[in-house]
């Protein structure tokens, strides 16, 4: 018989202990649900989580092995490891000034014609070396792990050649094996048609199918195949036939859908099997209905409403009481959204879209896991599943939307170690 | 002859130094300048600026005390310490079910009749012990320093009673002497009518004017008086007639003016040449007008529209373009705006107000500093000055607004120290 395990790290004096134990995903109501065991403990072994009860029940039935972490929680709040399930962290130059452009009342097109826009990032992509690159991206990723994200979604995007697409892919490769946040590849060539591309579109949808496709599944660089589909961008049936290459591939399909206008981009990634789409500020009502019942998760992006200065959100009342599974991300990006917290995005969430504390807390957790694949996996503190936790400098839940843009994130536990921040 | 002082402390390498040298207040297009140095330096002596230039004309200038800090500010931005001009720091326990009843479309007078409001704040205040007070208080002053701010206007205004309003100014007193962050303290005991003079308002006017702003004056206790100038709560003529004795007794005058609907707020400010007035969402043009003659200072406050999920902002461009000296705050508070991070309310003076990263930044130095009359003594960064400075994370100053909701300060000097955060 083998020997019972010890635990290598305890969280103990935990108020609010938020195990989100239950439906994976979380539809309509039981968002609200989020498995809180009050003056609870947590024990891992390793990267797994060996225990989660009542504080004393914890420490009553393991047994601690030599120079275990002990965290006291100090009354406060515990939840799992953040995921937020859309980001493009993999950029080098800001995009501050175009920005400002806005504030001042340029429109697209005036800062498109100033070299502003994706293609912009696109240009400086391609002129940076991979360590540059390498070291700003993981600086972003040490600030998403201040506030308390422990697994990403990330995309490539912003090479739009074979090269520069491999390029961004590798540095997301290279830094998952360093780095204690958790990526999830996602191949993004079809993110905008490059300049060199620009009257030959349809060149360029070859290209992404009949080379950029093919070496990504080949090199096992992502597991998703994400598209801006959108009016101007890549049309329904553009996309239409390069999702469906990216899946005959073995790729995993998500869809930036329906963000600008409505042109069937939720219908579309329902139709596919997609496993998310994303933004859908202007989805359709058959397009929500269509993605209840495909099982494609909504994510839903405020940061990048509000840092447009948006009037129209996303319908995420909507989309909850028709039953399609809801998370939250913050896009974090270099034109539409530059902000690496996704606590800050629970505000948004809340004021935004009409989504309560648990109901957003529940976007941010196990149904991010369920927009990337990971459901029953990550996103909740069960027994046997990876030890990824956040303790918060807060007594109850609900501080969460309500104590705005500052970072209440006390310590972070990724795959069952304290994380110096 | 005296001895040329050797420097204590000495920022280096720094890209752009915003001294905000220049006018001071900055009325319309000065907001726009900011003194920018670039590859500066900045040497102090004990609390005070002994140099400010390029960074090797600073370094041949100076000669460096033994044990002197030296700070690499690696290529990035150093303001000045940032100044919140409008806050209530001092409270117990937070207000997170309100905010969520807010959320799911519960009306101001339902949440009221729960029990929430200011006056659930005062009854928490006056059952709560100083000692408490004082550790949450001093919670808050740390955070407001991660992020920065190095000067804030501190309130009153939960007690409404003499006793628990000067409970209030006392641990603001107190903590003052020993927290690096100073504290200009502000009587706000015409915040609300209290329960139990509900039925009795005139009395309570009684009070405030006969007891409370003659011991709050004679113990100097407070440098302003403040007031909720608003429809239903201290009207006008109430307004006036509290006003002008806290003028008497020697105190300066703050308002909360015209934030729920235009009621002369701006104006009444305006003809007692108040300090300031503050909130001014639904200010007059005739206010306008008045505030920039009279050069009463407008502190916006777009965390609080934001926080309450308003639709409608102050008229800042409107301001602006008047000549009113427009200052920017959080108004941290347990109600309508729990944050203490005014690097965040840059990011909503842009999106919302409609600011300039430069604009916002001469609102929450310089300008803030003329809104509780201490415009030349702090909010710049010049030799004889205090030395409170900001090293920020970043490399153009423009990023503060667009780089949102995260923090982005990476060192903090306060009276020439650097504090350990």
């Amino acid at each position: 018989m083998s020997q019972p395990k010890k635990a290598t790290l305890l969280i103990k004096n935990i108020g609010q202990l938020i195990t989100m134990a239950g439906p994976v995903p979380r539809l309509g109501d039981q968002m609200k649900e989020l498995g809180i065991i009050e003056d609870g403990g947590l024990a891992a072994a390793g990267d797994e989580i060996l225990a989660v009860d009542k504080s004393d029940r914890v420490e009553g039935q393991i047994e601690l092995a030599e120079g275990c972490e002990v965290v006291d929680a100090k009354g406060g709040v515990v939840t799992p490891g953040l995921i937020d399930p859309h980001t493009h962290p993999v950029f080098s130059r800001t995009r501050e000034a175009e920005f400002e452009m806005r504030i001042q009342g340029k429109s697209y097109m005036e800062i498109a014609e100033a070299g502003g826009g994706i293609r912009s990032s696109v240009r400086d992509l391609r002129q940076t070396d991979s360590e540059t690159l390498t070291a700003k991206t993981k600086k972003r990723l040490d600030r998403m792990l201040t506030y308390g994200v422990t697994t990403i979604e990330a995309k490539s995007g912003y090479g739009l050649s074979t090269e520069s697409e491999l390029k961004q892919l590798e540095i997301i490769r290279d830094l998952n094996s360093i780095h204690p946040v958790d990526m999830v590849p996602t191949f993004l060539g079809a993110h905008e048609v490059p300049d060199e591309y620009r009257d030959k579109r349809d060149d360029y949808i070859d290209l992404v199918i009949n080379e950029m496709i093919p070496i990504v599944a080949e090199k096992k660089l992502a597991e998703f195949c994400d598209i801006f589909c959108e009016k101007g961008v890549f049309e329904i049936e553009a996309s239409r036939k390069i999702m469906t290459a990216a899946k005959k591939a073995g790729l995993k399909l998500k869809f930036h859908a329906d963000e600008l206008a409505s042109i069937g981009g939720g219908e579309l990634a329902a139709e596919l099997g997609a496993v998310s789409a994303d933004h859908l500020v202007y989805i359709s009502d058959a397009g929500i209905k269509a993605m209840a019942k495909s099982g494609t998760a909504a994510v839903l992006l405020p940061g990048t409403t509000f840092s447009l200065a948006g009037k129209q959100y996303a319908p995420a009342r909507k989309m909850i009481e028709e039953g399609v599974i809801v998370a939250i991300s913050t896009d974090c990006n270099p034109g539409s959204s530059h902000s690496e917290s996704l606590p800050f995005m629970v505000s948004l969430a809340a004021l935004q879209l009409r989504m309560t504390a648990a109901e957003a807390i529940s976007a941010i957790t196990v149904n991010a896991a369920c927009a990337i694949s990971r459901g029953g996996k990550i996103g909740q503190l069960m027994a046997g599943l990876k030890a990824d936790a956040v303790v918060w400098d807060m007594q109850d839940y609900r501080e969460l939307p309500y104590h705005y843009a500052v970072n209440l994130v006390s310590k972070v536990v990724k795959s069952g170690k304290l994380v110096k921040i």
